[in-house]
């Protein structure tokens, strides 16, 4: 027979090793007492009895209960009192602890073992009548809502009324008689709502606390938690019994909370707070002000030395910036918790630092122990602090995008466009964005829509270009008509200021000065990500298409550009021209695709196709020579055009009615020739399924002057760019393709382009040609698509929309929040990336195309590309480098080189 | 050094087996010289060659011209006459000639040899100067048009006018000098048109004439040719050279065609035309008309008599019915060709059977020559044959989905609909369909659209109900409004009727009738199936909706139903239910899924959900009975609800404009707050890329209700056929699953139902629950998916859109057909599935989920279940079964056992 596996752990038993059997809290309490530190007497169930009751049905175990019972008496005697006695009765507290830190996220009861006999006993040995009361007043409320699940308002109620009746405001000014009032009132209350009350019996009290941390795991909040950050609903959690102290004793008692450094800046200096004959939860309710931690060394000096000493030491013995709970009891110190503490990015990133020159940790440790994904948040905008601490939020939306922004409003992109050729800095606010807003998101400094989530339109673009976004604002009414929106009474105009925070979502009234945070100026960043590079395997590139986002993304230091998409370029006051290429392209491309005599007059649909690529020709040649000149010597892969034709036309209703309106008014007949012309071209680029449908290198293909014109552009400017003395790295890259014999073809194609415009300049560019894979074919038969391919791009976000079935503007708000939110889904394909169907795909386009190609350069580009977890995988799976925007460059260097120290 | 492969292969040296090589006309040529049958002297130059002159960049290979020079002599030798020769000259004839028969595609040269010094020999030998300057001038004319490249029109300009000039209308009037004169104008009208000249010297004309059959292989009618028929582009062509002989020396000369059986019916008779006094392309020219083949008993008894021994000779030599072309020169016999004979679906069964009867072929070699392709065809209705011949057509487009039909014309679906509850066929004409016409095609007997292709709309889901559709009748002008269109002049109205032939694409004014085919009717065909079936390991089923479907599809030899769509059963009169079920479901899903009271009242939203809901699912009942009964003791695969909300949603923009009447008239306060309610709901489930959208089991869990009733009705249904003492087989299908989650939970939900319609009923049935594997990640995840199915289906339409990135509604007018046209695609993957793509998804889901549960049945459902290469590759990847429509379940189980037996 399989020996049953202990269960239960004294705090000596174990240590800090056993996170994941014993949960965070109930390792490192082991671990304090084993090296010594005054812990309060105590044990530990595993998380592995956590699952065993889930196993069984939410039933505890065979054998628990027993083990329970005798570690409680050993907990007796080490504490000299008795759980249940009615003279020195045992109080213990029972807490959650998961593997993984969840803060507030499940149920702690205090005070247990309390009741009618007891309460005298402890009072005696308080020597604190009305401290006795009131703790077990508060026992009652906690079980009352913890175990037996009443609405907390029902014990707040009759507190307030006592209160109002007695005439005080504060809890503390009731009288023991008053509080003996309240406890009966309460127990009345629990009887009333679930015909039960609270158990007198301690031992009854211990088996339904526990039972309630147990459930607790799987309550809502926590799965809520656990979906937001990702972490396995497997788990459990483990159960911490730990004997109470008090240290609402007198003024020789306390509690308190205390960073071994300074969590907002790093700084090593003691940080923390203190209250005078409290308990913990009077800290959390926030009715008294702690003191500084440092006035602990006037009041008791003793206490405050020997805490010093305790810190230095776990500090030195946990190697990393301690967050430490203790209370004084009658002037003796207990540690209630210690654990590594959470800092701000700023802190954490100095603190790391600092701690390798004071030679506590070695580098390594130091790249490992900073969050990734926080690192990005050092790199977009934010408050100048003080002034957003004045302002109250006007309203509060989902943060979609972090970084602060503020600016004027508009409500829609040719307001914000014509604002911001002015220098006005625009914010855009729509209901929802789509992609004909894609010129007013470029030209805005943020975008707040009062509908969508963190993966609708704005969201997504507005994350991609690093500016601030709120989503989802539903306080807010949005009225177009009107050119105001109304938040919680109050009305902003267009032309009204507004700041808001893209990562709290909060939204303020009027302006709160920003700064834009640089690589340069965090010093103890570029140490940290200096030692990252030295450490990493994965390049980390920069998705850009401006020079100026290029500039950036050199910065924070890209190696090359991954992804320069040419879509923007086609935008802007550049939409007449590919309108007018558009008008003629199809009749045009016919034309010459068919044989003609040498010298016969080429036909007007012609003529002015060339002519609009002709201006676009030269309009691209200038883009590329910007980015060229600014990714000197690095890498610039530039993706021909991929967007569907409809995304540069107007909208088709709107045409019709202008169209409408032309007709009853005297205009000259070209005019409206062309308003029909557009309507027809409108009309005819509507598709049912625009994802799926003639975009990508189908363009390219039936219409391949427009891809001729843009690596025409690119060869020229790479000429340009080399005559000055520099070093240009272009490459040519096609979105799109599923079957090898549209890269044979277009290859075949651009080659001949490129070989004529080095031809005519007689110069020479090394410019490799390769293929974005982002369609699920591409992937399967990689082996085939590398034999026409330099390298690989792996475009993760369509290769998820296609995997999975998913549009992304569709799913969201229809069913996929849903799928993340209950777990059917554990993380958000779209964020994080899915490596069993998605990253299966890439690992088979990996080493399909390396059999063909041994070798062959491959990365991602894409959101993906700055997301932590995205970036291990693709460290796993082989790929050369990830691609990102510039912001999340240091992110993405960080997460390389934590994926490669793991490996 | 490599040997050179030989190039050339005089008649006696080749044999019927080297088709590959020498074509299929000159290995067939040099089989009879091999026979010693009376074949003209000649000789092949090999498909190789034809390969060796593209990889030269269009040019001889090295060594050809000398062969080439050294083989002539052999004919020289043979015909006893000299090419170029004044006295006796050598006329010589240059076909092509590829392994596979691609009729008409490719250029033929005749009476090569001919000039001004040896006309006069060849008049001689004739002793008839007319025809010896007729075949100058037709060789002038060829040669002017297919090696020079010269419009034929240009030529017959010239033949009008001399003839106009003479004032004789048929060719055989013109005198020696007027056709003297036609080819100097000819040689005239060559220079001025390409500045060179037909060449006088037979060595030039035919270098030339080689040169332009290779080149004919990558002509553009030969590569459309091949695209339609999915033949591969590398093969290249033979060139067949062969002496002249000429059947227009008198009477006792003549040219003829003979099949050896009825190419019709497959009735064991000498079946063709022969024609006195002429060369072959008078027949083709249709001028005279050919007498039957018997009449060659009394003219030339002793060539008669001949030309049956020969082809029973031939017949039993190549065991398959014969195409004969053959030429009598002076008495003497030639056979110019014999080839297997093209035959009518219902021939090749026939005689196929008919020679198994015979011994001639085994029963393996009879399934074997039957085209799997053509046996669909014998299944759909087809016009009274003498009715159609009468007809002429009012108009032509493409055959979208075979059969013919005939019925009234209405132009929208309510139209439709009406007629056919009267019983009155209707055939549903509009500019093209969408799938709000569903309704309407489900009514008719057959779709006319003006445009779209042969993967639009109205193709598909035709092909799929096996009924009449063209698409693409660019000759008809649809108006709307006046609810009429007009063809070539003549205006059809609504309510006339018009008959069309969905294989040919015809469309005929008036009532045409038609009849049905039935397999019981088709004993030959019974008897080919019946053995398919004792040689397939791959089993046929059908998709059928329907009961009456389901009756045909049994009756076609389906063993079960492999894909039952309940969308069809949510249509119709049933959408206002649908409807209030919708405008009910998110608010009740959301209470429903919510904790509440026992006995708490339910708002209004659950009420009206749960009553349309109990309406649907009592229908949905009767709909399972119906179908159950029919399938009898045989599986039905039910498809749980696929199609996303909008598709029964009225038109957002017809409902708006709808309400905006309602809103100035009269009307009820509810019916206005409906209307609205309805717009709302039309407006929230339009989405960017509904293909990707929210459907198939993403609508199951966001309303799991919806699933609960299909799934509660399937059982009701089954017991009570059970109780009738039948024995049902209902399996349950979850559509578009990507995560296993997906299927978990439902599994979980659903079994519960079947559990509980059982409980309450006292009853078991066995009801398997499997996934339809239609997205490429649940393909590639399929042995986590297989954990919590039963079988797999595997989806490849769906499974096709998402693995290319291809819309099927967008990608046909867009790209697609061009991808297929130029073969940048070598298939539609639409048509006939992609092996190397999405059948490498097949292969990796059929591993995957039989290495999780091994002997899992699996099967393909959809279009390429009926298409006999994705037969085949179904049987090579494992599954167990193909399921299809009804009417192409005979082409499926041949198909099948095609396959079996190759393999």
């Amino acid at each position: 027979m399989a020996q049953t596996p202990k269960m239960v752990y004294q705090f000596d038993e174990g240590d800090a090793r056993m996170r994941d059997l014993l949960g965070g809290k109930g390792a490192n309490l082991c671990e304090m007492a084993g090296l010594g530190l005054p812990v309060p007497p105590g044990f530990v169930i595993t998380t592995e009895t956590c699952r065993a009751y889930y196993d069984a049905g939410g039933r505890f175990p065979d054998g628990l209960w027993g083990d329970v019972q005798s570690y409680m008496s050993h907990v007796e005697t080490s504490a000299g009192r008795g759980f249940g006695s009615a003279d020195a009765p045992l109080l213990v507290s029972v807490r959650s602890g998961a593997p993984i830190s969840m803060p507030g996220m499940m149920d702690t009861i205090l005070n247990l073992g309390i009741n009618e006999q007891t309460v005298h006993g402890l009072a005696r040995l308080m020597n604190n009548q009305r401290v006795a009361f009131d703790a077990y007043r508060r026992f009652v409320d906690m079980y009352g809502r913890i175990v037996l699940g009443i609405d907390g308002r029902v014990f707040n109620e009759i507190l307030d009324h006592h209160k109002a009746q007695a005439g005080v405001t504060q809890d503390q000014e009731l009288s023991v008689d008053q509080l003996r009032g309240i406890v009966t009132d309460f127990q009345a209350a629990v009887r009333r709502e679930v015909g039960a009350e609270v158990p007198q019996d301690p031992w009854q009290q211990l088996e339904g606390a526990i039972d309630a941390v147990f459930s607790s795991w799987n309550g809502a909040r926590a799965i809520t938690y656990r979906n937001a950050r990702g972490i396995s609903h497997d788990m459990g959690t483990a159960v911490n019994v730990m004997a109470m102290v008090f240290g609402n004793l007198g003024d020789d008692s306390g509690t308190g909370v205390l960073f071994t450094r300074n969590p907002s800046t790093g700084q090593r200096v003691l940080f923390g707070e203190y209250l005078v004959n409290a308990q913990g939860e009077d800290v959390v309710a926030g009715i008294r002000t702690p003191q500084d931690i440092s006035s602990l060394s006037q009041v008791l000096p003793n206490v405050y030395t020997e805490l010093e000493g305790l810190a230095n030491g776990l500090e030195a013995h946990y190697r990393d910036v301690q967050d430490i709970e203790f209370t004084v009891e009658a002037g003796r110190l207990f540690v209630l918790q210690t654990r590594n503490a959470a800092r701000a990015p700023q802190a954490a990133v100095a603190s790391a630092v600092e701690m390798v020159g004071e030679g506590l940790i070695t580098r390594e440790e130091a790249l490992a122990r900073i969050d990734a994904e926080d690192l990005a948040s050092l790199f977009v905008p934010q408050f100048q602090s003080t002034e957003k601490d004045r302002a109250a939020p006007l309203a509060r939306g989902t943060g979609a995008s972090p970084g602060a922004c503020a600016g004027h409003v508009y409500f829609d992109s040719e307001a914000a466009i014509a604002a911001s050729q002015e220098g006005i800095n625009a914010v855009l606010v729509r209901p929802e964005t789509d992609p004909e807003d894609i010129g007013g998101i470029l030209a805005s400094v943020g975008v707040l829509t009062s509908r969508g989530g963190v993966t609708s339109h704005a969201a997504v673009v507005t994350r991609g270009l690093g500016k601030a976004c709120v989503v989802g604002c539903e306080e807010i009414r949005v009225d177009l008509q009107a050119r105001e929106f109304v938040a919680n009474g109050r009305t902003i105009r267009e032309g009204d200021q507004i700041s808001m925070d893209g990562a709290t979502g909060e939204v303020f009234a009027g302006l709160i000065p920003t700064f834009q945070p640089d690589l340069e100026q965090q010093e103890d960043a570029q140490v940290v990500l200096s030692w990252a590079d030295q450490s990493s395997r994965l390049g980390v590139l920069a998705n850009a298409d401006t020079p100026d986002d290029a500039q950036r993304a050199r910065a924070m230091g890209a190696r090359g550009i991954g992804l320069c998409r040419t879509e923007h370029m086609f935008l802007g006051d550049r939409v007449p021209l590919v309108r007018q290429a558009m008008l003629h392209a199809a009749e045009a491309e016919r034309w010459l695709q068919q044989p003609h005599d040498e010298g016969a007059p080429e036909p007007i649909d012609v003529r002015e196709y060339r002519d609009a690529l002709a201006q676009l020709h030269k309009l691209q040649t200038d883009d590329f020579i910007g980015i060229l000149r600014a990714m000197d010597g690095l890498p610039v892969i530039i993706r021909l055009l991929d967007a569907p034709f409809h995304e540069f036309m107007p909208d088709h209703d709107d045409l019709a009615r202008e169209l409408e309106a032309l007709s009853t008014r005297e205009m000259p007949d070209a005019e409206v020739e062309r308003e029909i012309q557009l309507l027809k071209l409108a009309e005819s680029v509507i598709e049912a399924n625009p994802m799926l449908g003639h975009r990508g290198c189908r363009v390219g293909i039936t219409f391949p002057m427009m891809y001729d014109m843009q690596v025409d552009a690119i060869i020229t400017a790479s000429i340009q760019v080399q005559k000055e003395g520099l070093h240009p790295r272009p490459e040519v890259m096609i979105p799109l393709a599923s079957h090898v014999n549209e890269m044979t073809w277009l290859r075949q194609r651009l080659l001949a382009v490129i070989e004529r415009v080095q031809r005519e300049a007689s110069t020479e560019v090394h410019c490799p040609f390769g293929a974005m894979i982002e369609t699920p074919r591409a992937a399967i038969t990689a082996d085939q698509v590398a034999r026409e391919s330099d390298f690989f791009s792996f475009g993760t976000n369509d290769l998820t929309q296609m995997a999975y079935g998913f549009s992304r503007d569709d799913a969201e708000g229809k069913f996929l929040r849903f799928y993340v939110e209950t777990g059917m889904l554990p993380t958000d394909p779209f964020v994080s990336i899915d490596p069993e169907g998605v990253g299966e795909l890439v690992r088979i386009g990996v080493e399909k195309g390396r059999s063909t190609r041994p070798g062959m350069e491959m990365g991602i580009c894409g959101e993906h590309g700055g997301d932590p977890r995205s970036v291990t995988f693709c460290h796993e799976v082989g790929l050369d480098y990830v691609s990102c925007s510039p912001f999340r460059v240091p992110t993405a260097r960080l997460a390389a080189a934590q994926a490669a120290l793991r490996g």
